[in-house]
């Protein structure tokens, strides 16, 4: 394993220290327990948005603290839900008093525990509404999860419902704006080649010098099918299609296309698939009329991309459109 | 060799395609010749800026056309330098009426076909001045390359002339300050594994299981010198000091610190290396005022790190906070 990094045990901490620094106009990183809210705390008046999960799919979520997106986010360790007790302060860090959104990867950890910090959160008196994120058509169920699982498209419910409450919406809208991002966007991914996890030290899974994983999970889990390495249109085509088809697109629609990185693959590469994807989508009759590419949510270093299609509307671009300062996402 | 590409011949095509159609409210697409100028064609008046070299470096420095930056970009073929034929309609493109500033990473074969070019549009009453980058401390000469490489400092150098250029400073005055950047920024890198050009489809170079190569240049061009894998302390150390002391970097200086990923490593890693380089540079009695953090000038999907470390005054300073939006750099 070559990494840059010191004791793999402070994989997480060390990069989150770093991120402060580099940050520091941005977010408070706090240690213990450890989550990361906005440098200014909550705005006053606005609905609070959390979200969290594993670390290793920077730079998910942390990155996306800031103006027009998230209040706070909490990182577990590498692969590893966050615990209810980081949760918790996350979610009151971002309570300015017109309630919280917290939204949640589906991923059976994720899950339990956010709803653990949840009812704590509750029985303090704060307001919090949950919105589950399963974006992945891949696999119904899988080793983590009941269900589909949350991936990519992740970020477009983050942005979106960042951009409701920013805009003063109550907290049943921004979750009623947050659901309807998930209603309409749905991902697909590919793994060329496995990443690592620091503790670990071995590769997550095997794949020959011959073969990808069509479908792959987030954290390196099965996807569909392991298949003899391809042409990039022919991947595209094996990830689009089935994102196509499960949420119905008919000509007509418009969406935003975000080909997303895994953290190992080139942007050179990432354009090629999103030039194929488009023209497939264009021949489905289907308008891009928003794109994102690049590596938002990755698997530390996995080689691969995924595919996420958001159905938009002229509300839902609108709030796309909607200014944005994070770490990793400005406009 | 696994990537998302179809035929390798085509890689760079297909990715400036996709390119393309995703930044299409920034930049135009020539194909023949091949080159990215911004969309809305010169700013009468502005002094254009031209930059390019060999593909595989994405987003440098196609991903840097558009407001406040690059005016036109020349993408040659993977580690290959663009030809004279594609840098004139670039440098002609980029031609509001008050010359073009042509910024050339130093590379031999850069170096000439950019002469050759710039020779080209005098001839025809471009009024064209030239500034050389040569960031890089590791080596002196190298295989590619009299006198330093030219490596991620680069971008510091299109973001702070663009920002003069669009303030409506004049020909000289926009090739000053790039010169004066020029002066104040040093890079280094290393290489943790090594990166496989399409075409060639074997890695660039061999590097055992537990070695690095410090001071790597963009191409896998051999660095200072091959050692052990050692901890991201370690390493940062030992891309740091030589920078730094190039530099001869005083207590009371402030800088910008860039750490700039090769392409296969992932953005937590980076902002690991990110934390020591600010401890080190504070150590010296150096403030960091502006930081930098990604994946810019990268090659293909090489995993390792550069730094780069800008001296600031107050005017790179206002120069490097302007607006930008560009692809890859926006705010």
């Amino acid at each position: 394993m070559k990494k840059l990094l010191n004791n793999p045990a402070d994989a997480v901490a060390d990069s989150l220290a770093g991120f402060a620094l580099a940050h520091a106009d941005l977010v408070d990183v706090h240690r213990d327990p450890v989550y990361v809210s906005r440098k200014d705390g909550a705005v006053n008046g606005k609905v609070g948005l959390v979200s969290g999960g594993g670390s290793g799919h920077e730079p998910l979520h942390a990155g996306f603290v800031g103006d027009g997106m998230l209040d706070a986010a909490v990182p577990g360790a590498v692969f590893t839900s966050p615990t209810p007790d980081q949760i918790l302060p996350a979610l009151q860090a971002a309570d300015g008093g017109a309630g919280v959104l917290a939204i949640v990867k589906n991923y059976t950890g994720d899950v339990l525990n956010f709803e653990t910090a949840v009812e704590l959160a509750e029985a303090e008196d704060l307001q919090v509404e949950s919105v589950l994120v399963n974006d992945d058509v891949a696999v119904e169920d899988s080793l983590y999860t009941a269900g589909r699982r949350g991936v990519a498209g992740t970020l477009a419910v983050e942005k979106i419902a960042g951009a409701a409450a920013a805009r003063g919406a109550d907290l049943a809208a921004v979750a009623d704006v947050a659901r309807k991002v998930v209603a309409n966007v749905r991902s697909m991914g590919v793994a060329l080649a496995a990443c690592t996890v620091p503790h670990s030290g071995r590769p997550s899974f095997d794949l020959a010098d011959d073969e990808i994983e069509i479908g792959i999970g987030i954290h390196g889990e099965p996807g569909r099918h392991r298949v003899p390495m391809a042409s990039a249109d022919e991947i595209t085509q094996a990830l689009l299609d089935p994102v196509a088809d499960d949420l119905t697109l008919v000509p007509g629609d418009r969406v935003l296309l975000f080909v997303n990185g895994m953290g190992g693959s080139p942007l050179s590469e990432l354009y090629v698939v999103y030039g194929r994807a488009r023209r497939l989508l264009e021949g489905r009759g289907v308008t891009v009329s928003r794109s994102l590419v690049g590596s938002y949510v990755t698997s530390l270093e996995m080689q691969g991309a995924s595919i996420t299609v958001l159905r938009l509307d002229d509300e839902l671009e609108a709030l796309w459109d909607a200014p944005v300062h994070t770490a990793a996402l400005r406009w």
